[in-house]
């Protein structure tokens, strides 16, 4: 057994959560993954999931260490709302130290190494953050149906929408309706109320991805969508980027998309990821400095 | 203890039921109210107010009624879902005969006295059908956050994303921002986050009450809403309107604040309502005649 300091680097989000485990000095000793981890969603299960996690890369490092060694740097999403932060702080895990923040927080972080800088993510949800003089300002990221413009779910609760009023004769029947009906399976406007009666924001997101071949395609209704996305993200850009010399990164699966009808002020200042939020959470923790 | 036949008329919604005691030549013997009674959100409780308002129009009638002398004649919330329908027939409430209709066609049966015509309903939620030859055409009506466009519940839903982007900095705190706050005691995005974590369609209908009063003073958000949800009553008006003599009654709290902005084609279709959904549900159970 040794008595040396380790950190555990955690991004964990709607659907899973990766960490990291690294030596005091920063050296990468191993990886691991495992379920959900947003504390606002399941606190019990984004307990587990950190736990889960954390074992498999202790055991993949192969060394002897107890998480007593460890401090973990938490970035959950969720963890930005402050009973819930309460409520995992409140479970003292068995930890050296644990430091939470949101996963927007260590991602932004990360992508910046540490450095002042803004992020703009884009995946099942949306949100953006800008990290200067030591602290962050947030934008967006509250959550399906009364936020999230532009997000994956966002853009397949549009092509639900459109598909109920094509069902009504109020839109046409074409391709967008037609992948929405076989993504679903769905025969009738009846058929899509059910199955879209439990949807979380992970399953609309679901049905972008049969979309987005009709996308490239140059589909004028999913284009539509997208021209709508694109006008939030845009003002989103044009609000974090508060000064001159800010870099922004932008993160998450639909970037890609919205990324070359950004404006050419706002692509000046893109730059890629320089670190992984895991990394950044780690980062931010030392920053802090509270466990010693 | 007579032998009468006797019929009761149900119109149950989201909130609340009301009933209706008929002789069996159409006279009205007595009303009665109870709890919620939408099929699709509560099968007991739907089944429980049918009771109880029953229950209730019985002793008003100060008759020696049972309720296998009577023709339940329920129009019913969320009875257009074909498994909810089911569902209640399943029960087996103790009735001479149950003849299960949704609250739409009650509606429209009542609004046209059993004649062809359609309506539009506009409250809490949003729908229309159009009832000729025998059968009726549905539109809309598919629920929140996937349907119900105009809605109360839909508005509600604009004004609480209005007022988070005015968080973010990317709308102004205007008149309809400070509302939405007042309403739901909140100072942050966060607070409205929380609020609205649970909220139902009835939960964002109630919103709009205290955005009535800015409308009427011409306040240009809620007004920019007001035209969007108008563009979509006058689709679903033009949709259901099929015949040139098909009749319109439009019916729900909302129908008086998007009436005037209707094509005065649509509004030279626009009848005044002749009997209530109640009566509508006794007529349509009268007329299919399956419990002789």
């Amino acid at each position: 057994m040794n008595s040396e300091l380790y950190f555990i680097g955690v991004d964990g989000g709607g659907s899973r959560c990766r960490v990291r485990l690294e030596s005091a000095d920063g050296t990468l000793l191993a990886k691991g993954q495992s379920g959900p981890a947003n504390v606002m969603r399941s606190l019990d299960t984004a307990c587990a999931s950190i736990m889960d996690a954390t074992a498999k890369a202790i055991e993949a490092a192969q060394l002897s260490i107890t998480t007593q060694q460890i401090v973990l740097c938490a970035g959950l999403a969720g963890a930005n709302i402050a009973s819930a932060h309460q409520a995992l702080m409140a479970k003292q895990l068995p930890f050296k130290h644990v430091h939470l923040i949101s996963d927007l927080h260590a991602a932004c972080a990360g992508a910046h190494a540490g450095h002042d800088g803004a992020v703009i993510v884009c995946g099942t949800g949306s949100s953006a953050t800008r990290y200067a003089s030591g602290s962050f300002t947030d934008f967006g990221g509250h959550g399906f149906p009364i936020g999230d413009k532009a997000s994956g779910a966002w853009l397949g609760l549009q092509a639900v929408k459109h598909s109920l009023l094509a069902f009504d004769g109020l839109a046409p029947k074409d391709a967008t309706f037609n992948a929405v009906c076989e993504h679903l399976q769905a025969n009738s406007a009846e058929d899509i109320v059910r199955e879209c009666a439990g949807f979380n924001s992970n399953d609309y997101a679901a049905i972008v991805l049969p979309l987005l071949p009709l996308y490239r395609k140059g589909d004028s209704v999913i284009q539509g969508f997208v021209q709508d996305g694109l006008g939030y993200l845009q003002r989103l850009a044009d609000e974090v980027l508060n000064t001159p010399d800010m870099a922004l990164c932008l993160i998450g699966g639909l970037t890609e998309l919205y990324h070359p009808m950004l404006s050419n002020a706002v692509k000046d200042r893109i730059q890629p990821c320089q670190l992984s939020p895991e990394e950044g959470a780690i980062l931010l923790a030392k920053q802090a400095g509270d466990f010693q």
